[in-house]
C-alpha cells in the first residue's frame, strides 16, 4: 500500500518536476543587464536539483480546485525562486554557515558571499517579478503578490529564520527543556516552524487557489493541510539531521545536534517524532477529503512527505 | 536664483518627507509575528534619516501627471523600502563593508550580520507587499511590482552593485584608464550607474506615472528626466567623496580613492566633473518641459540634486 502511493506520487512528481524545472530554466535565461557570474550563480542556486515540493503544492492546490498547472505555474516558479533564495541566504557564514545543499557547495562557496548575497536577492526580486508579469488576470497577480510577500516577509519566513538563529530564545528554550518543559518547548519549536517552513508551504497552496479562484472553503481546507503538512514536513527534516543518510540528503547532517539546538526528536525521542508526524499527516489527508478524488496526489504527497529519505 | 530654487524645493521636501516618514513609520509599526530584535532593525534602517529622493520623485511624478500625493504613497513608501534594503546590504563586510550610514552605526553593526540580512530581505518582500496591498486598483498594482521588481532585480540595481563589485571588471576599468582610454572607461562607469543608481531613479518616477495613468508621452519624458538625473546625482556622489563633509553627508568619505576605485572625479577631475553634472541636470530639466509649470518641483529637484553637500 504504502509503496503504490509512493510510486503513484513519484510518477506524477516526476512529470511535474520536468515542466516545473523548464518553467524555472526559462525564467532564468541569462538576459541583457545581468552579469554574467550573478546570472550564473542565480541559475545554480535556482536549478539545483531538489524535491521541488513546494511549487508542486501549488500546481496541485490549482488542480484539485479545477484549474489547469499550466496556468499556474507562475506561482510555481515564483515560490521555488524565495525557497531558493532563503536557501542561498540562510546558507551564508552569518546564518547557519553552511558548505554544503542539494548535494554540491552551498552558493557562497560556489562563488562567494557578496555575490551570494547578491543572487539570492535577485531572485527574491524575481519571484514577485514573474507573478506581476506572468498571471494575466492583474486582480489574481495583484492577490498573489501579496500571498507571497505576507508568508516570507517579517511576520513569515524571514521572522521565522530571525528566531531560530536568536541566541536568547535558544537559550530560554534550552532552560525549559532541562526544568521538563517539555509542552512549553514545543509550543515554541512549532511556533518558528509554523513561519520558517509552514508559511510557505500555506502560500504554495493559497497561491494555487487564488490562480484557481477557488472558493473560501476549498482555501480554508487547503490551508489547514498544509499547516498539518508543513509542521510534518519539519519534524521528519529533525528525524532526517539524526537519522538520515548524506547521500541521499545531499547536505551535512548532525548539524544541530552538533549545534546544541533543540528539535523534535531531542525533545520527544525519535519514536514518539515519528509517531506525532504520522498523526499530522492524518489531520492534513482528513482536511482535503471534501476535494474527493480531485485531492488524490496531494494524499500522495502528504505521505511522501512522511516517509521521504531526502 | 539659486538659492530661491533651493528654498523653494527645501520647503516642499520637508513637507512631503514629513508625510513619507509618517507612512513609513505606519508601514513598519512592530506587528504580530515579527521577532523584536528583527522589527527593531528593520526600523532602524527604514526610519533613518535621509534625503528621501526617491520617494519624493514618485510623489513629484503623479503630481505632475495631474495625480494626489496621497494615491502615490504606496509607491513613495515601496521605493524608500527598496533603497533602505539596498543600503543595508550593501553595507555589509562582504560588500562594501561600511560601518557608517546616514550618520549612524551601519544595520550590521548596530545589530549583527544575520539580523542585517533578514532586516534587508524583510524590506525587499515589504516594498512588493506595500504595493500588491495598498495600491487600490490590482491593475495599477501588478504594473507597479513590475517596474520596481525590473528595476530592481538582476538586470537593474542588483546587477549594477554586482559589476560594481566585480574585481575583474575594476582591473580592466583601470588598465583602460592606464591606457588613457577615458571614453570607453566613461562608458563602463556609465553602464554601472544606470543600473545601480539610475534604474530605480527612473522606476521612482514610472511608479508615479503608473499611478496618475500618464500617457507614454509623458511617462517617456519623465524616464528622460530620472535617466540624465541619476547620473548627474551619481557624479555629485563621486564628487562628494573627494570633497563633501563628513558630517552633512553622515558616512565616511574618501572611500573611492582608498579602494582604488575609478570614479568621475578621478577620471575627468573635479572641474569637468562638475561641468558634467550641470549639463545632464540641464538635460533632466529639458525633458519635462512639456509638463510646464505642473514640472516646477520636479526641477527644483535636479537643481538641489546638483547642488546638494549630503
Amino acid at each position: 500500500m504504502a509503496s503504490t502511493v509512493l510510486t503513484d506520487f513519484s510518477h506524477t512528481a516526476e512529470r511535474l518536476t520536468d515542466r516545473i524545472n523548464e518553467a524555472l530554466a526559462a525564467a532564468v535565461e541569462p538576459g541583457a543587464g545581468c552579469p554574467a557570474t550573478l546570472a550564473e550563480a542565480i541559475r545554480y542556486s535556482l536549478l539545483a536539483p531538489g524535491k521541488r515540493l513546494r511549487p508542486i503544492l501549488v500546481l496541485l492546490a490549482a488542480e484539485a480546485c479545477g484549474s489547469h498547472v499550466e496556468d499556474a505555474m507562475p506561482g510555481a516558479c515564483a515560490v521555488e525562486m524565495v525557497h531558493a533564495y532563503s536557501l542561498v541566504h540562510d546558507d551564508l557564514p552569518a546564518m547557519d554557515d553552511d558548505d554544503l545543499r542539494r548535494g554540491r557547495p552551498t552558493c557562497h562557496r560556489a562563488f562567494d558571499e557578496a555575490t551570494a548575497i547578491l543572487a539570492g536577492d535577485a531572485l527574491l526580486t524575481l519571484a514577485f517579478e514573474t507573478l506581476a508579469t506572468r498571471l494575466p488576470d492583474p486582480a489574481i497577480a495583484a492577490e498573489c503578490v501579496q500571498i507571497l510577500a505576507r508568508a516570507a516577509g517579517a511576520a513569515g519566513m524571514v521572522g521565522g529564520q530571525a528566531d531560530d538563529l536568536d541566541a536568547a530564545r535558544a537559550e530560554t528554550l534550552r532552560e525549559q527543556f532541562e526544568r521538563g518543559e517539555t509542552e512549553a518547548c514545543l509550543a515554541t519549536l512549532e511556533s518558528i516552524h509554523r513561519r520558517k517552513t509552514g508559511a510557505m508551504f500555506c502560500a504554495s497552496l493559497e497561491l494555487g487557489a487564488a490562480v484557481a479562484r477557488a472558493s473560501s472553503e476549498q482555501t480554508e481546507a487547503l490551508l489547514q493541510y498544509g499547516t498539518n503538512l508543513g509542521l510534518a514536513f519539519q519534524i521528519v527534516d529533525d528525524l532526517l539531521d539524526v537519522a538520515g543518510d548524506e547521500a541521499a540528503t545531499g547536505k551535512r547532517l548532525g548539524k544541530d545536534s552538533e549545534r546544541g539546538k533543540l528539535t523534535y526528536p531531542s525533545l520527544l525521542g525519535i519514536e514518539e517524532s515519528r509517531r506525532r508526524a504520522e498523526l499530522l499527516i492524518a489531520d492534513a489527508c482528513a482536511a482535503i477529503q471534501p476535494f474527493g478524488p480531485a485531492a488524490a496526489l496531494l494524499e500522495s504527497l502528504a505521505r511522501f512527505v512522511q516517509r521521504r529519505d531526502r
